[in-house]
This record gives structure tokens, sequence and C-alpha cells, in this order.
């Protein structure tokens, strides 16, 4: 990020009021959306040219669907919209007197100011962990990370050497939540269904799959139901569970555990917490654990004036939530579509409301037939559970076409248990780029 | 390319003879699936994991497919023959005396060695273009040329200069063959449908696309009909046509032209010629122009023992082709499955054949309902030959879900006049990766 250049970058002046919202995920996204006809003219940043739909990284990694599948383009979302005005960039730093952005592109004025920067991985300080593990918090991790798996099979191949193969073929995943629990599931149904036909020369009983978890059960946020049914299943799928686990250390070739256990790997995959993003220029005194923005009932940001924080990186805690929401996308969602209306009411000289979060319930799945629901009221797991998640997340994609081929593609999976993506790609490099 | 590798690699020893194809384009693909349930041991050697299908690179580049629709994974294609070996590495040289291939993960014996290795972009020994123009010759480049164009409208955007945004908006394709009329084509197509709905900021008639041709005609290889017709076609869509135009040089600001005319632009897609990839250790002699390898009817490569060429690499002069066959997708083929006959001729004992090219005609699609084709003794373009071209196309793919998911994005275009896949993704890389 640069602060060399100062001029404003290039949006239109008009009369309306401007609201500028920094990240496209749900939270940000939902807000974009519900704006795009109010009497506010919106400038929507993110650092990327489309939203990316979190809960199905998982499947970009295992090879079962295309980044361009979770992805949805935002200059196509907002064609016909012509108050809303995409930039992708990064933000650095906001002044909070004199209501201005700076960017890597320039500067920007706002009249309202939307943090929906989100969260990233958290590292809990360990550089080496930072620097030598996989995370999965953006569809660019996740498909480096299928290129990794797919390329340590090719090198498995022609590895003599018993220790050394190991190291490519073994997987070692990090943090029992949502996450871990998916990756782990479809990395195991990977072995069992693909590995033996597509690297018939390779001995599947040599994969090992570790997830490791910090606490005394998986899926820490959900019913005890469901921790036990992610548990039973990833069992049953050949993972290797081990709960009260804290990993150390990791140099790129073993995973130290607190207590002298090492695991040799190649791949760990961190999926072990977040932490919210940073943006320069907010009062310390606003900053929370896990670097989570303090809002009132209204969203704004603690401390400073016309600023509003939504989504993971948001906290608002009450008797309810003392340590604030969950950092999960119902939350998010619900957060941008809240903080909408309340422009609305404002622009029309109503009230504003508080922010009130309606639970809908939450769910994970490990593989084929094998998920667990918590409803409010109604806890469930297996071959009903795994089809109410796979249609709530087709439901929640965003646009026909990416619907349609996430359909066709799962469709195809089931019958033939085979993703069938399993290609290392990655876009070439011009040598002598200026 | 490492030498240090000295170890043979693990391929199983069988009483078979072994055939080790390199390259696994439309010849080598060929010629191991037609020898897939044959008496050989076949070894199939690529640097990637996956077939590519050429003739529609441009597609990804514009945005309107996915790379992974148009590329097959070798492996799910051999899983059900345990007879053919695959392997992703690069081959360094030949020992034609001792019968060994030498690769980046070591080397390896062969009975018969069949070359494959097809060509890259000729850039005619200037290192400035080679640095800084984009080629098409992988579906690597084809999405780096994608994330390019797409990065650079998002930077126009926000750069006030004209002249700064001259560069990012232009573009100049080099070479009027296939690949060159295709890309202008639907880079003029989405400057006509997409731009104004994505960019509305953009003013379009800003954006000039370049085409330049050395020759005096379009499409050298096919007709003066086909010629005129694709010439007349994107003159039609805006696209400013030059021929009799050589490029002297480019330095990534800058397009020079012979006779002193500059054309400023960030992008030089270059697409001028082929050149043959090398392999070391083959004698001078067999080397002609343009790095192609002379072959006799069999294919054998001349003054080596059981080394044959087939492909673009390969150069089979006679009386009809003085120089050769042209080095399309369809000459590939037919060498690919003649010399799989002859394998099998001479496995059963029988005499062998030689080789006779059946030219079927050839075609190219400037945009929707623009496409021109030569049958032998039929001319003809626009809608119908659009038509053809989609699904001579279409059924070429390898793989019932690519054809599918081919077939379901180009009726959404052809509907929507909307590719949707407008998105800059690029695997991200573990900073500390070792």
């Amino acid at each position: 990020m640069s602060e060399k250049i100062q001029t404003k970058f290039n949006v239109p002046e008009t009369d309306r009021e401007r609201i500028v919202i920094i990240g496209a995920g749900f939270a940000g996204l939902e807000l974009a959306k519900r704006l795009a006809k109010s009497k506010y003219q919106v400038v929507l940043l993110d650092k990327n040219n489309y939203h990316q739909f979190q809960p199905l990284f998982y499947q970009v990694a295992m090879a079962g669907l295309e980044p361009s599948s979770i992805v949805f383009p935002l200059r196509k979302m907002f064609q016909r919209n012509k108050h809303i005005h995409i930039r992708v960039t990064e933000v650095d730093r906001v002044d909070t007197e004199k209501q201005q952005i700076f960017t890597d592109i320039g500067y920007l004025n706002y009249d309202y100011l939307v943090l929906a920067i989100g969260a990233y991985t958290n590292f809990f300080g360990n550089e080496s962990i930072a620097k030598k593990s996989i995370s999965m918090k953006s569809v660019g991790e996740a498909l480096y990370l299928r290129n990794e798996i797919l390329s340590d099979y090719e090198k498995a191949l022609i590895t003599p050497d018993y220790d050394e193969r190991q190291k490519l073929l073994d997987i070692v995943v990090v943090g029992g939540g949502p996450t871990g629990v998916e990756v782990c599931g479809s990395l195991a149904e990977m072995k069992m269904h693909v590995i033996p036909k597509d690297y018939p020369e390779l001995n599947v009983s040599e994969i090992e799959i570790h997830l490791l978890q910090g606490g005394d059960s998986l899926l820490a946020g959900m019913s005890e139901n469901a921790s036990q049914g992610a548990l039973d299943y990833l069992t049953e799928l050949g993972v290797k569970v081990q709960l009260n686990t804290r990993v150390e250390d990791y140099d790129g070739e073993k995973v130290y555990i607190k207590g002298g256990q090492t695991i040799p790997t190649h791949k760990m995959i961190w999926a072990a917490g977040i932490v919210g993003n940073k943006i320069k220029g907010l009062p310390e005194s606003c900053i929370q654990r896990g670097n989570r923005l303090a809002v009132n009932d209204y969203l704004e940001v603690e401390g400073v004036h016309r600023i509003f924080a939504v989504g993971d990186v948001a906290v608002l805690k009450s008797d309810e939530y003392p340590y604030g929401h969950p950092q999960v996308a119902q939350v998010a969602i619900q957060m941008g579509r809240f903080l909408a209306k309340n422009f609305d009411r404002q622009s029309k000289g109503k009230l504003r409301e508080k922010f009130a979060y309606s639970d809908k319930g939450s769910m994970a799945t490990v593989g084929r037939n094998k998920a667990v629901v918590d409803l409010p009221g109604w806890k469930f797991k297996g071959a009903f559970a795994w089809l109410v998640w796979l249609f709530v997340h087709l439901f929640s994609l965003v646009g026909f076409r990416n619907r349609f081929i996430v359909f066709f593609n799962w469709i195809v999976n089931y019958l033939t248990y085979d993703q069938s993506l399993r290609l290392i790609i990655r876009p070439k490099q011009r040598k002598g780029k200026n």
C-alpha cells in the first residue's frame, strides 16, 4: 500500500449523500444491494472485482467446483444501478476528522463510512505457521490448496522413499470448525473414491488425514448432537481426529504438537481461528479482542462519527451475546440488511431502529449423506440434513448461472463419485511485466 | 530443468514393449487413447496433468469459458487402462543410443519414443517482444490475458490522463491467423455488449482494437472467400485491421511498426507464428525450418532409430505438401491415429502403412453469427457457418461434463450477450513455500 498517491480518485460528485462501503463480503454486499435504489450515492470498494461465497471454498480446494461458480462479478450485479460505483482497491486508513479514506488509488470523501472489512486467518502471532501453512480465507487460497494437493500426489508417485512419500500424501488440518470438518470430510471421500481410480499406483492406505482440534469437541458453536455427529462421521470416513490438541509450531516439514507429538507433512491447513482485518486511523478504544470493532445498537463504531461496522469485524455486545454475535454469514447478512433499512429510514426522516439478531440455526456437512443441522428447536443429521445443507447453500449463491452450474456439478459428482476438476492450472506470468 | 536427478523414475517393468509419448496435445492424446488397449505399455508424459483444447483458448481469455471447461484431466481419461502410466514432467533430452529420455524427475528407457511435443510462440528472436507481449499457447496464458484485460479496465476508470488511459484500453493483436481473428472478434463484441453495462463510467469509443497482419490477407491458409469474409466481419465490428504491416518491436508501452508508425498500448497479443518445441540429443540433420522434425512416411524421425514425431513438431514433405502439412489440430489427430494403427499392425506382424492426410476443411469464427467455413468443394460464411463452427468445436471437446458446461455457457451468452465470468482470480502463494 503506497501513500504516494494523494490525489482524489474519480467518483462523480453529486448532491446525494455518499455512503462508502469497504468490503463486498456477505455484509457489505447485502448492504449495497439494499441501497441500490436508495437516495444515497454508494461507493463499494473491494480488493477483488467479485463477491466470494466463503462456505464453498472447501469444494473449490477439493476440485469439486470451479472458483467461478462460487464467486460473482460485482459489476455484473450492479449493472442497472447508476448510483453505485465500484472500485477495486485496498483501503489503508481513514481520517475520521476530515471524513476521508486513503486507498492505493487515492483518497475519497465520505458522508457515511461502513466498514465491512471482514476477518482473515488468525495465526496467533506464530510467524512460521503464518508462512508455512495454507489458509482457506479466499478463493485464491482454495485454488492454491487444490494445486498443492494434486501436485503432491504426482510427486508421491515418483518418490520411492517411504518417509518422503508420507509427507506428500498426509495432510494435517488444524481447527475443528465447519471449515476443518468439511475439508477433512471431502479429503476422506477423495481418498476413498477418486485416488484409487486416478492413481492406481499409489497405496491408498498410506494416505492419512489428521484433524487437530484445540477444544474438547468439534463444531464448537453448535449443539452436542452436531459435534458428536461430525466426530462420528469423520471417524467412520477414516479421518484421525484428535481433540484437546494444540499445535505449537510448523516448519513446513513437521507439525509440532503440545506435549511432544509430531506429524511429518508438507501440507498443514490452518483453520484455527480468525481475526478482524485492520484499518488505520480508528481510535484504540474501539478495537476489541480479535481486532473486532465495538459497535452500538445502530452498528455505529464507538467513539467516532458517521462510521459503521458490519459483519465479522463488528462486535455488538449484549446480554444475550456478551462476546458479540458469532462471526458467521447469517449475522453479516442481517447486519447489512438492517443498516440499509436504517439508512432508508433516516433519508425519510424516520427514527432509526436497533439491531436484533434472529438466529436461524446452523449446519455443517461432512460428506455424502452426512451432515448436521441445528435449527431452533430441531436438531438432526444424516441424509436429510445433507439435502437441507445442499439446498440452503445452492439458493444462497448469487446468480442463476452459478446456481445452475453448481447444481449440475453436484448431480454429476453424486452419480459418479468423482469431482472431475483435478487440474493444476496457474495463470502464467509475463516475465518482463513492468 | 535439472540434470542432478540421475535415477530411473518409477514405472512398472513388464514384458510389454514400452512406448513413451511426450506431450498430451491433440497428437499425443489421440495416440495414447488408441493405444489404450494395445499390447504395449504406454508412458504418457506432459508438463500438465491435463489435455488442453487449444481452439477455445481465446474464449477463456475473453471470460466466456472457464479453463476447466476446455481442459480434461489425463488421469481421469485413462482411469480404466492399467497399462498406461502418466507422469507430469518436462523432458530435457533423449539419448538415442541407449534409448533413454532424461526428465526433471529422472530418466526412463523406451522401446519406442514418440515426440508429440508441439510448438510454442515464435517471437522471431526478438527478446523484448518475447518478454513484454502476451501469447496464447496455453490455458495459463489465456487466463493471464483475461486478468490483464479486466485489471486494466479497472485502472482505466481511475486514470484521468487521456494518453495513459488509452494505453490501458487499447489492445494490439499481432497475427491474422485464426487466433488473432477470433481474439479481435470477441474483444469487439465485449466492447459492444459488455463494457457499456459493466463500466458505464468508461467512454466505449475510447477503446481501440488493432489487428496487425504481416501478409496481405487474413486467415492465410484458407480460401479467399474466408479471408475476405473475416476482414469484412472484423471491419463491421469496428476492429482496425492493417494488412501488410510488420511489427518490429514492442517495449511494453509502444508497438513499433515497420515504416515508422507506433501504437501506444500496455497489451500486445502476439499470435504471429509458432516454432517447434525442442528436445536435446537429436541430430542436427533432422531439425528443419521452424524447429520441425523431418519424418518419413511412417512418421519416423529421419536419421534416428525407433523415434517418431507427430503433430505440429513433425514435418512430412511430399509433392502435395512441399513444406509439410499445416500445423493444425486435424493433422495432429490424424497422425496420432495413424501411428497407433501402425503400432497395432506391427504387434500383429502385419506390414506398416504410409501416412496420408485427408483434409476435412477448416473454419474460423469472428463473432455471433459470423464465421467462415472452407469445406472441400463448399465455402460458406455467416450464421450457418457459425453454427457449424459451434457444433464441431462442442463435439471435439473431451468429456460429457465439459461439453455440457460449454454448451450451457454458450446458450446463456447467446441469450444475454454477456459472458459473466469477468473475474480476476489468481491462486494465492504461500510466502514461505520452500
